[in-house]
């Protein structure tokens, strides 16, 4: 069984200040969003855990390996260095979006995200390191059979993104209905999908409803361990197997050896 | 009439790139792209431009007001501060799809975006500087009614975040089909489109078309103008309109008086 | 004769910011400032001006070719981007050291650097276009004679920093002294002159003192041209044929060709 | 006694790189190496050590409290987001200056900086953990009295800066000589210095020297800990203390407890 630890990066107070005391030039915003999710992206990554950019305003992030030690100095770190402060909430759960569920209901308590006095909110618990186990997080690996070849180099860039969005967005809402599982696009033809224990089957259903829905044909490497980049990198890994071997669906040994089944 | 330049900046070789020698870690990856969308950003934005980071290793950009010296000096920069270079194909046309249809295409003329020795490819047309008007580009700014209220403090972040999503796929496949504009979600609850000439009724259109198919309602402010910057400006104070009046769609004034009509 | 137009970029009220309410993570400081330089060099540089770090509270740059609507945009920007303001003051003279007094003038005027109620001011003047001629900005480009041989493969790295911090320290002094030119130590064993007007003559008599002084030997490569970007590009040219010549002073042609004197 | 790790950051191949196949923009240059110490500041900084810019092509860091996998892991995420790479060496030392000799003798051994196949040394020694001690760091923060009344507010910029260098480059030959201290400008108007086991008298005679031989009159606060962060925040504090009580040496609590003489 997985066990996730899930944190909500949510930004205070972010729409009110984008547009006061006047809108701000567009593309500002868009470099601030960028580099304050790039900070975070190196912040939790050289910690072991990923984090997605999601809404840029609000972000998940799988945090397996940070302690609230950690999230107190991410927040203080942000807060010298940009206009913005950020509130982080934490939740663990074998299921993805109950622990996210448990991470934002912590920030919701505390007060809105524009309310005008909430400021740098601190919830929620974090996994105590004899608690962690090596089959706690497992990330699965999509991409795109051949995009370069069918959409990258033969349609316009906007025709070719529309295609993976489609895709994405099939899967995005398949895999959290079926299995509470939460899937992110991370670019190119790129979806890291954060998962409970699921196995072979699973993925394959998984991509059968996507090439039936949204005709877009994907593969997947999955990996599992006690932090998301081990299991990450493991799942980048079976997917080059993938890419080799022309299969559809690749488990890392790790999978195998700790007798992942659904839940 | 509008008439949009788009560019199409393109990573070269970027995919072999990220798994060569060996996959690199993920975080990386995104740090990656995420600053160097933020310095196309700072770089086209300044320049009144528009830039979107779409699929990152492929991003679309609105670039009336940028020259070919432009984007030779942007090319000539992020070579010089990056491990990977890019392509860039600019077309214009009154259609956005159209002029992002001749931009790609001048890219996969040069060769395919994984070929290895294709780099820093510089295609395309620029507009004249005595050919530009006032009227050239149009965008707008749609965001979601009270996001805060019924999804950023109710549900939990990847909930919200799958209502958005619906939202923006089905105006961005509408748009395009029906106009041929090109949207693009740039955090929040926001959506900026590159649009051709389209009125209000149009844009009432579109909106009910996503209530009706994804239950996501939406508002909109438009602007017109001879470059991005002042046309996206307009929209984001025309959208404070439709916050403070209840409206639904506020165009700013130049969007009246160019005679903006229906193609 | 030459014609600097410096502009003196001051962050607001940075002394107090950094320690209220309590003095902030050293690391954090060190983080914004560095970047905030980093944009200023992207700005500046890529409108083909030269900012130097200085002080990182205080910045030097040279604008030939900014104009008063390039100055305004740059302080909004980085007002929507951090957590502190910037104050900008330009001058012009045919002496840089002049045209600084001119540009810092203008901010001790409108208040002190550490004024609660000082921010974002822009004051100066500006070059006007028909005005600018081919030998408004001479640059000079001065590296240490084989650095890597000498000290950084020989001695630990502190002591080889102090020995180009000595050679910097007295070319800084000599050069502002004599010639009211302005140096910056720019990384590496690099020091990077605005200067007025000068001949060979000069700058050898500038690199006899360094070595007499300090026991650093310089050699030289100058450039001239409307803008610091094209003027240093030629002086770097230069020196790189000091190197493969192994000459100890090199004006690129424009220098000869627009007859500089010492003035 | 004090027990410093220094580490030296070299950039491999700098030299060539920045003039092959020929010169680039310095702009670009000044901004890919101060993004790059930003980048060294947030990890090194963030693990509670400390690093200074020095010359950008060669850094120095006390980096107690990193271990042999962190610097690893440094030098992986540099490689995946530059186009350059960076070798790391790593010393111990009661005296910092020692300590820095050992470390940069680790990358002198392994080849010349400029090097053509030298690339992303990683040589050594690491502080384990159950050897640290709250006396290992000694950190002293030095800031020039009233420098915005006297110089910033008074004196062009450049003149400011002359004064500013004039005082470092005292101090940091006197503290080195010594001492074996290492000393770096940070900013403003202060100075950062990495000291072994130093008493008030040592550091009152160290601000005599420097207002006698250069007319800059400094203060001082101290701080000592187990790593770098802690101590530096002390001394920060500590400097705090000087600039409300009027005095010139502040030593916190802990340099006295842990009864620091000279050695």
């Amino acid at each position: 069984m997985t066990n996730s630890q899930l944190t909500l990066v949510q930004i205070d107070n972010y729409g009110p200040w984008t547009v006061t005391p006047e809108p701000r030039r567009e593309m500002d915003l868009q470099t601030l969003q960028s580099r304050l999710f790039a900070d975070l992206a190196q912040f939790v990554g050289s910690r072991d855990g990923y984090v997605f950019f999601t809404r840029f305003d609000n972000m998940v992030a799988i945090t397996n390996g940070l302690d609230a030690d950690d999230h107190r100095l991410l927040q203080e770190t942000i807060g010298n260095r940009y206009p913005v402060t950020i509130s982080l909430g934490t939740g663990i759960d074998a299921s993805p979006v109950e622990a996210l569920e448990a991470a934002t209901a912590g920030l919701q308590h505390a007060g809105s995200a524009q309310d005008g006095d909430r400021r740098e909110v601190l919830s929620g618990e974090f996994l105590a390191e004899p608690e962690r186990t090596s089959s706690d997080v497992q990330i699965a690996h999509f991409d795109v059979n051949d995009a370069t070849g069918k959409y990258t180099d033969q349609l316009n860039e906007f025709d070719s993104f529309i295609q993976i969005e489609q895709g994405y967005a099939t899967l995005m809402r398949y895999l959290r209905e079926e299995y509470g599982a939460l899937s992110f696009f991370v670019g190119g033809d790129n979806i890291i999908s954060i998962c409970p224990a699921m196995d072979g089957d699973d993925y394959r259903d998984a991509i059968d409803h996507v090439e039936a829905e949204a005709g877009v044909e994907l593969k997947v490497g999955v990996g599992v361990a006690s932090n998301p980049h081990v299991a990450g990198m493991d799942a980048k890994h079976a997917l080059e197997t993938c890419r080799h071997e022309g299969t559809v669906v690749e488990l890392s040994r790790p999978v195998d050896e700790v007798g992942i089944t659904t839940d």
